[in-house]
């Protein structure tokens, strides 16, 4: 517990950002803390103690700071999720809506391999919508994913429940 | 040498990405299999053994693939190098200039105190307009860049050029 203690001292609330009435978790102060990255990666990466996968993904762009660690850590490969036109390869593709307008992921056609157990990571879990379209990626490449791992998760948002069935876990809650 | 040559078997050429004429160098290959990534990570890390420094900065978004996880294995800190509007703190701002238009990195005022020295970490060096911007940014808080490690080196672009007197290293070069 008192790993957790420390990540949350590090952790700092900015007030109206990215718009007025939100406050923003800001996790940049872990990661420049040299004991506050080594606890945050090497508490994800308990979570996945007794796991059956083969492989992390993880969206642009902070699931990427997280995902890279855990699976050095693990000995596993990573496949990145990403914006729409940045991975080079063939891509599977994923829109879903947000509060205004909609967003796309896409992921390479053979990051994930058919019938692969995939863990999800990334740094905050809030409403859940990336995490719907990550599993729609996932299943199109004919993989599953087994959990969903969170450094940070918004409880009062209930994203959870758009992961139904799916096991979720995370770090520090709020 | 053998990592090396494996490293280099598992990266791809995408041709005509991002436009017409462009052989991309594709590095998802080397994340998504599990000995790649630890080479990855471990070569790059070799780079800075002996080398006196207090943190390690990446750019958005390659930079934090590799930046993270020498970090965690080296014990250091990572602050992270974002484009316009994704940082939520206060930030220090550097736009510079690209073929067509320009580009902006910024970096939290916070990330690097004064006198500090600083490992920039990046997926691939290319015409290095980017690492002069992030050279600006770094100078601009007081610390100073005493390397460069990059997986993936572009030598006919001349990267090195921008680098006046500054350690260069990279572990792939084309």
């Amino acid at each position: 517990m008192k790993r957790v203690e420390n990540l949350k001292n590090l952790m700092r609330d900015i007030e109206n950002f990215p718009k007025e009435g939100i406050i923003f978790k800001d996790i940049t102060p872990i990661l420049e803390s040299k004991q506050g990255l080594r606890d945050a990666v090497d508490k994800l990466a308990d979570t996945l103690e007794g796991v059956d996968y083969d492989i992390l993904v993880g969206p642009e762009a902070r699931g990427f700071i997280f995902g890279m660690p855990v699976a050095y850590k693990l000995n596993k490969g990573f496949g990145l999720i990403r914006k729409p036109g940045k991975l080079p390869y063939k891509t599977y593709s994923k829109s879903y809506d947000l509060e205004y307008g909609t967003n796309t992921l896409e992921m390479h056609i053979d990051t994930i391999k058919k019938g692969q157990k995939v863990v999800v990571i990334d740094d905050l879990l809030a409403t859940g919508g990336t995490c719907e379209a990550i599993v729609d990626l996932v299943n199109e490449a004919g993989g599953e994913v087994v959990k969903f791992v969170y450094l940070v998760e918004l409880e009062f948002l209930e994203g959870r429940k758009k992961l139904k069935g799916i096991e979720v876990e995370s770090i520090l809650k709020y």
